[in-house]
């Protein structure tokens, strides 16, 4: 039969906020330094001046001269969904599947995670919290002749640790920026010594939900592998009577045993399974998502200067060229296209209590890049322009609750950012706003009430959740709010 | 909560093949006379007398004048799989989601399904047993201008009868001819009265899986639907105890309890989901498959005459050009392109009982239209050529115990049709056969045993199980073996 299950593994992990190795306040203490003893310098340049990176002559496409890492390409767009049902933009293309992969540990019988303090170019604050492996296919099969990633060898089968995979899951990233680009998020446990370099630090599951509480801090690749922790192991036998033990010896304070018990729980939730797939299926029967590559010149309403790729209004994002000098001891410099974001957004979920269980209200979402036309997103999802009153394109549904939400029903709020390697110090609002139990909402057909234990299984069946999702999933603390 | 769960009824109707509507030999009778009545003239024709069909002046593809229906295209596809690793071949394009929609009705407390008997050209014996609706989307909104499909108002919400989804999943066809063509497999349960016309006629499901043992009857439409029938509904919580009930009630042979209770059983799996889903996400992540869609013309090694377009040494498939005339009372003509294959093939399961449950050897497939790289195929899936001695490009695995396996092992053979509408008489010979117990394989990477409840579930997740799987698991018959 089976082995044992990490489920339980994970929920002690995720309840112990103070490590027997490590406190918080010794991590704010090292990342301090990790920061401190960064040097970054970060300039625009023009295109002409990319080193090892050309508009193609053919394509016109911007790629690096090895054909590898991502390209930055035209698509054009039609659908018979939403009011703006034909448009071109640049999108990025990066068609292999990369690792963000954590390395995990018991230590005194409870899960570590091997974190990075990881620098990249478009970081906000320069120096993020990462998982201990982020390498793109073209990192590890070194097409950079760089060195290799620290830990890979855990990761590809190359090491003789003993190793034991805890989650494993290919996971979208952003549809409206990327074509159909997924990582494998990934969590292995080794069971022998291993080494921790200068910049890598154990932390406990449940001291990594508690930073989720600062801005810009827990990088989006950390957020997207975590959120894929569920804490029931096979969910079509869910034993939870190790949850309630748990709960009845710890002080847990109510509103985490709640969300606790929603991500467990599968005998209230308002929905089935049947309804959900049925209501997917509907969607994607329904719209049409034509996605037609075309050179990057073709892209109409967007302007080429020698400095950036924009739209005529200045809207979306734009396309930059960087100079980049980073390091602390050794210093690394090179070029590289990256995506400047023309204003902020927001992501939030409307959650509410039905039958007694927490319930997360989601949208079935279409964006151009989408691997299968819709995805499961968070109730709201749009740039700050969309809700300033003149600029807006189209309604945003539910926008206005969660803009003028009574303080005392924002469970969480902060600023998260977009990967620092593509994204040019992009950040969002992330929120999840409690509705009362008797507030009732119309909904429109793309939208439906998921219980946390759904979208934790459908996360598990891979390219359900878009990545905003995840994110917000990512900061649910059990433990600890205020 | 939750509405009352389809799961009992169709498990009475699986386990009923005596209708108290309609016998077994009534349906043979009524499905002879619709055969009799039948008129069908096929003739091959060249390409340049096919109505409203052409090459494309631009890309040379073969398609419809509207632009609807479907293209035949070209495909170049690059992958790090397998021994041949670069090849091009034709494939039909047909991005729309098409209906394949079974209406079900409770007679005398037992759910019946109305279905169709259907001529399809490509048909052999040009009649076989379709959904109640089968109908591209070019179909039902009429761009041939045609008679509106028959119930299609039941299914797209234009009828005022009270409807309930009990099945309703977007599922893959062939991966080898189709790219990336999906259809809503859908039944809906119809609580009125409605008109049953000629070539339409009530069946219990047990009776349905009984015609399965016939050559040639039963569509591969209708197995595709009927496979995405489970017995449990929300899954996660699986209540078997009606199960039990029943299985005392009723007279059933051993063999097929023990396929009733692979089909619920969620304890003595020897793979756990998450086990499953980190296996086919570590093959994702190591095999690549490039799809390039390349014109027709510049498909290598395949060759275009006036009445085929096929492979320089005939293998595979070839694309030819029909004048078909069809009808009973009325006679409709028209002409289009169909797929011919270039031999028969074999698909074939092994199962055996590990834990006391059935397993079924499940192999990770990758085909050049697959939606997802990788889908769960049967342990054998191969064109009869590869296993003539001499014509082998590659080794099949376990295609020696299947095609050796004593009789008494042999739990189901038949040869089945594709669909009719695309392919030109092709047939499968379809197999489960059943290992002893304490027979060990041993497997390559891409195999890997499934209980017959982890393939149902993968099967509501769309996307997982290919045609051919869905095919077999279609056959299973949990009431009848010989």
């Amino acid at each position: 039969m089976n082995e044992l299950s990490p489920d339980i593994e994970f929920l002690h992990s995720a309840l112990c906020e103070e490590s027997c190795l490590n406190s918080l306040s010794d991590f704010h203490l090292w990342f301090k330094k990790q920061q401190e003893k960064t040097h970054v310098k970060i300039e625009m340049i023009p295109f002409a001046e990319l080193k090892n990176w050309k508009f193609d002559s053919k394509t016109t496409n911007l790629k690096h001269y090895s054909g590898q890492f991502f390209s930055v390409e035209g698509i054009r767009i039609n659908t018979n969904r939403g009011i703006k049902t034909t448009w071109d933009q640049p999108i990025i293309n990066q068609p292999e599947i990369g690792y963000l992969g954590i390395i995990s540990k018991k230590i005194n019988g409870i899960l570590h995670f091997l974190m990075q303090a990881k620098i990249e170019p478009g970081n906000l604050n320069y120096v993020q919290l990462s998982p201990t492996l982020q390498a793109t296919k073209s990192n590890y099969t070194q097409v950079h002749k760089g060195r290799v990633p620290l830990y890979l060898e855990y990761f590809n089968g190359k090491s003789n640790a003993k190793i034991k995979i805890l989650s494993d899951q290919l996971q979208s990233e952003q549809g409206a920026r990327f074509l159909k680009k997924r990582n494998r998020n990934i969590i292995i446990e080794v069971k022998n010594d291993i080494p921790v370099y200068d910049n890598f630090f154990w932390l406990t599951l449940g001291q990594i939900k508690d930073l989720l509480k600062y801005d810009n801090l827990v990088n989006m690749d950390t957020r997207t592998v975590i959120s894929g922790i569920s804490f029931i192991d096979n969910f079509i036998e869910p034993d939870t009577s190790f949850l309630s033990e748990e709960l009845q010896r710890k002080k847990i304070p109510q509103k985490q045993k709640d969300f606790l018990l929603s991500a467990v729980d599968t005998k209230n939730s308002k929905n089935t399974f049947d309804d959900i797939l049925s209501w997917l299926a509907n969607l994607k029967f329904k719209y049409e998502l034509e996605v037609q590559r075309i050179p990057l010149n073709d892209v109409k309403e967007w302007i080429k200067t020698y400095y950036d790729i924009h739209h005529i209004q200045k809207k979306y994002f734009s396309v930059i060229a960087a100079n980049i000098e980073i390091g602390n001891r050794e210093v690394f410099g090179w070029t590289q296209p990256l995506i400047k974001s023309a204003q902020e957004g927001i992501i939030a979920f409307i959650i509410k209590k039905i039958n007694g269980v927490y319930h997360f209200l989601t949208q079935a979402k279409t964006e151009a890049g989408n691997f299968d036309i819709v995805e499961l997103a968070p109730t709201v999802q749009c740039l700050t322009g969309n809700y300033r009153a003149d600029e807006n394109e189209y309604d945003v549904p539910f926008l206005d609750i969660v803009l003028n939400i009574n303080k005392e029903q924002i469970l969480y709020k902060t600023m998260q950012s977009e990967e620092g390697g593509r994204f040019y110090k992009e950040q969002n609002l992330n929120m999840i706003i409690e509705l009362k139990e008797n507030d009732v909402l119309h909904l429109p057909e793309n939208y439906k009430w998921l219980t946390l234990n759904q979208l934790l299984i459908f996360i598990k069946f891979n390219n359900y959740l878009n990545i905003q999702a995840r994110s917000l999933i990512s900061a649910i603390n059990f433990r600890n709010y205020e």
